[in-house]
């Protein structure tokens, strides 16, 4: 402890406390307080960061395929072909948006989110609007890969298909209380399952393609009820078509975690990052092709009950030997950690939009173990919530999902080509300092400006389509909510600038000092708890008037009498109340007590609080003083001091 | 509005306030308030008396028999003849609690039931025990008869059956809004339906037997689904005999409504009453007696499909006629009026209880329609529950039931028993006023005596009898329900007590004035809320601490600084919170400034608590006034003060 004195005269103490208790339940679960000091600052190489940052976006394989499937189902088997094409312009896509992320990566070194490029570049609006479709994206993100590793886990073990929903919620509680204790993003965790998958996915991808070309690679034995290809309703349209599509754009979730994460990696940052991105890109591409190409050529049909990489697995190892389980539990295990992903952005951007006050100021605190508890609950309650309205069915969350992912492409790119364009205006030399970044002239920026507004444009036709062909399916859903969410966002801001600008001290004009106080002390009997509130009130002021609220004459004759001779002589006000009610009387002589009030006159009520030993005993006595207080917290010059009598 | 001057000096002001605000929802479903003058004070004469007090037990005929026959239907078909011989053993039991029933009510013309008898002749414990038996069976009787009046109307139109439990719980919230209204007891309402039933039973049984001497009665066509009879696995042994009389005994429930229900009645009360009882329990043995009979005559079975009552009738009528529903009707009828009469009973008897100071003082207080709320609102839930729980079935439900109806019957009787006995041992002339009845010396007590008593001899038999063959059941439950509220009763009424004796004037010393007064004043940032709180400060004492929880030192260096211009000299505490906590290093100090106070010290806490416009706002902001307060509540001579700031 030290002392300062400040010329002002005013004393300065420095104090430092203890660690305070522990041992409670909730502090075993997630472990004890770290202090602020211990934040993490560890920095990783490029074969760890791919393992930090892929597997969102690697684990989408394990769906996008399948969800492709479904939609082409519904013109029976022959449309299912269409897959492979589709998968390739998918792959082009990637590609697209990978080079364009690549130059976001280079302008951005301090982490270039969506939210953060928006909110630079093209202002509050597209900024708040990037802010809501990312959150709700995180949200479907940890809903939609927990949901595949529940299906996942039941194709290997079909007796758990009616617990999906159960399991589901559990995985998801598990990944939320391994969150509240705190990641270390540590490389081991997140190296072993994400090479473990990758080289499973490679191995099967690879010995299909070499069985495939020896012709040994039959077709999938005993396929499971398909979910569509029952009644093939439809006819293949180009609407069939491009609806398909949208399905597997699934396929490019999570692509932009490395753009957001840039600062873990060890320098040189950007050039780390950027070569990590074409290497999750390429993995990414090879496999989901790899993976469509021969799920057509063995006759995987889109099911509830077996997922299609299930049903690759056991065609390409001939049933559920070993590799088979382990093609599973890699892929259920990477969708896991892609929920974790969400865990670790969810909290991370909500603190970010919180503290430009765009949402409640309580999410950018961080918790006991130095994270954003109430996002990570939040987020656990919101994703377990879906699962279990949808059931853990991924192909009903599909619509909802992706969404918000290419509408924060758009926005991002957009505002890359923005930044483009502001520095090819700039006067070379010139360096201005935006929040996120740094802006100086360079020469080329017209292909960068192409190359990020071409992106853009591609993103922004595919959240058109994926808006358009999954509107019934559920999209409107979410095209219903972003905006909403963004109006929620900016009344939040509107009611924190409002609170701040009359809570401001500048032009302020101390108000003279409060020169009379009057004091109302209610009273239900006179006993040693009433005469304590008494004595207190006492010393407040001198102008006390008691007040009883009656409900029984002969009662309140008897009150008279026993104040008289413990009173002090202060004023009593008998209330009666015709119709037994105790809180209503009370308030409307404050009231007009209130409206009779001159400047400068605050009063106070003081109200004895009878104070149990035993919390249960509570329930034992009327709970006057806390309804007293929520009723007259609104009215402005009125203060409530509850005096406590303890009888233990 | 008067002043009366005491001459103690104390001003004693008496005001009468408006009606208050109405309109509200709640007060639209349950009606405006009603002033304390209103109260009823209306009397009924023996016809109109017997149709209000008479519904509860005559209602029970309509599951007695059935209740029996599920019983012996578990020794196969051949068993059920004995429903009948059992029918008149408990007819001839109805026959000696009505004898002695009938002394009580001429011993309380004030009322007489269970609870006062046994309060004023047996003692605290006893009075307890009776108050717990009564409450629970008040509950179980709402819950029997409502699940059997959902029986009725399920039999009548079965595809229904389904919703059993939602019927029930609707038709409850139906009776509870009734009640929360305040029923007018006027005759009418009640005289209708239980007269309808009664000519409804009476011509039933009585065409049923015309049928049954001339031979024309056939059996039950069709009968329904039985619940037991399709394996017969036990033989007939006394035990199973006791059994089905103990299932029977459910046919005396209500009998005791009377002796509750004396001030209702016209002068001569005790009179009037005491004939009244023995129209309801003639009326009520004739009727059970002759469904019984028929009932085997018909060879009704018992089933959850269609209760015995509905097979009577269809079978006396030839179908499911006008009459036949006419039958129907009038039962449902009545069973949701025995449920009322439960509803007017329960929070009677427990605001009864709470006045002796053994229940929650707040079910003492009547609500705006002049009844106890609390205590129907309690009631309807409980019984809810448990038609939800036992899914409306009778059959599940009446284990529970009866075991506190003759336990209460016995508790009362043996305090009339031991009431004789006193007055016996008076000398003649002599008179004692007790609660609920004056004892004066008269002749002829020894009979009396012996009538009460032999009645609760035979009762705490048949309550032996029916709680040890029914104790696997569900009876069970009861022996462990009663004993534990018993418990929590005495538990109340010792708390009430060690607080009243706490704080009770009786040689009160009082307390010196305090002497020093210490105000800390906690603050987040310097802005005008901290100022009006600090102002307020400044008026309750000169002794005051600004302290500032710190978790980040630079925005701590800034407050200093503002605190430097605004803070008037007032002495600042910095608490630095490395674990980034907000409130245990707030309350650590204050207990560290506590732990040194000096005697005839007070500390006040004066908290800035913002207020926002909108109640939706506050999630917006830190609770921390809130949760201050929760915490320090049980800290004596620490007084909380929020000082609200406004900003609209």
């Amino acid at each position: 402890m030290f002392v300062i004195n400040k010329d002002s005269g005013t004393t300065v103490v420095h104090r430092e406390p203890g660690r305070g208790p522990s041992g409670s339940l909730l502090q075993r679960l997630i472990g004890s307080p770290l202090p602020t000091a211990d934040a993490p600052h560890q920095t990783v190489g490029k074969l760890v960061g791919l393992a930090v940052f892929a597997s969102d976006a690697l684990s989408s394989t394990a769906y996008a395929t399948q969800e492709i499937l479904v939609i082409l189902a519904l013109a029976g088997t022959a449309a299912l072909g269409y897959a492979f094409p589709i998968s390739i312009a998918i792959v082009i896509l990637l590609a697209i948006v990978t080079v364009s992320y690549e130059q976001t990566i280079h302008a951005y070194p301090g982490g270039g989110g969506a939210y953060i490029v928006a909110r630079d570049n093209l202002g509050e609006l597209p900024a708040q609007t990037a802010g809501a479709a990312l959150l709700t994206d995180y949200v479907l993100t940890v809903a939609v890969s927990i949901s595949s590793g529940v299906a996942q886990i039941v194709s290997a073990y079909p007796p758990l298909y009616p617990y999906r929903a159960v399991l589901g919620v559990a995985l998801v509680l598990f990944v939320m209380v391994v969150n509240l204790r705190g990641v270390k993003e540590s490389g081991a965790i997140f190296a072993l399952p994400t090479y473990f998958f990758v080289v499973m996915m490679f191995l099967t991808v690879g010995v299909g393609f070499v069985r495939y070309l020896l012709g040994t690679l039959g077709m999938v034995v005993g396929p499971p009820p398909s979910l569509e290809l029952t009644a093939s309703l439809l006819t293949v349209t180009p609407f069939l078509i491009l609806h398909a599509f949208a399905s597997g754009t699934t396929a490019l979730t999570g692509v932009e975690a490395i753009s957001n994460g840039i600062p873990a990696f060890k320098e040189p940052r950007s050039r780390n990052a950027g070569i990590t991105l074409l290497w999750m890109s390429s993995i990414l591409g090879v496999l989901f092709l790899g993976i469509t190409y021969l799920s057509g050529a063995i006759g995987a049909v889109p099911s509830e009950m077996e997922t299609v990489i299930s049903q690759l697995a056991r065609t390409v190892y001939d049933g559920r030997g070993l590799l088979y389980l382990a093609v599973i539990a890699s892929t259920a295990v990477i969708l896991v950690m892609a929920a974790n992903t969400s865990f670790a952005d969810f909290p991370r951007l909500s603190a970010l939009v919180s503290a430009d006050g765009f949402l409640p100021r309580q999410l950018a605190y961080k918790g006991s173990r130095l994270v954003y508890s109430r996002g990570i609950v939040a987020l656990a309650l919101v994703a377990s919530l879906l699962i279990v309205v949808f059931n853990a069915s991924v192909t009903s969350l599909i619509p909802l999902y992706a969404i918000g992912v290419f509408l924060s492409f758009t926005l991002s790119q957009a505002g890359m080509a923005h930044r483009w364009w502001k520095i090819g205006h700039m006067t070379p030399g010139e360096e201005v300092q935006e929040r996120g970044s740094s802006l100086r002239y360079a020469p080329g920026w017209q292909l960068k400006m192409i190359i990020n507004g071409f992106g853009s444009a591609c993103t922004a036709i595919v959240t058109l389509v994926f808006a358009v062909t999954k509107f019934p399916d559920g999209a409107w859903v979410v095209l219903i909510l972003t905006p909403a969410l963004v109006v929620i966002f900016l009344s939040i801001h509107r009611h924190y600038k409002h609170v701040a600008s009359h809570l401001s001290l500048d032009d302020y004009d101390p108000a003279p000092h409060i020169a009379r106080h009057r004091v109302i002390l209610p009273i239900g009997g006179v006993h040693r708890g009433t005469l304590a509130a008494l004595d207190y009130a006492r010393m407040l002021s001198n102008d006390i008037t008691a007040v009883h609220v009656s409900m029984d004459s002969a009662e309140a004759e008897k009150l008279q009498d026993k104040w008289g001779v413990w009173g002090e002589g202060v004023r009593l006000v008998i209330v009666d109340s015709p119709y037994r009610r105790m809180l209503e009387p009370l308030l409307q002589y404050i009231e007009e007590v209130a409206a009779q009030r001159q400047p400068n006159e605050i009063i106070t009520i003081v109200v004895p609080q009878f104070v149990p030993g035993r919390w249960w005993q509570n329930a034992l006595h009327m709970q006057t003083a806390t309804f007293l207080r929520l009723a007259l917290l609104f009215k402005p010059g009125i203060v409530i001091t509850d005096v406590p009598y303890q009888i233990d």
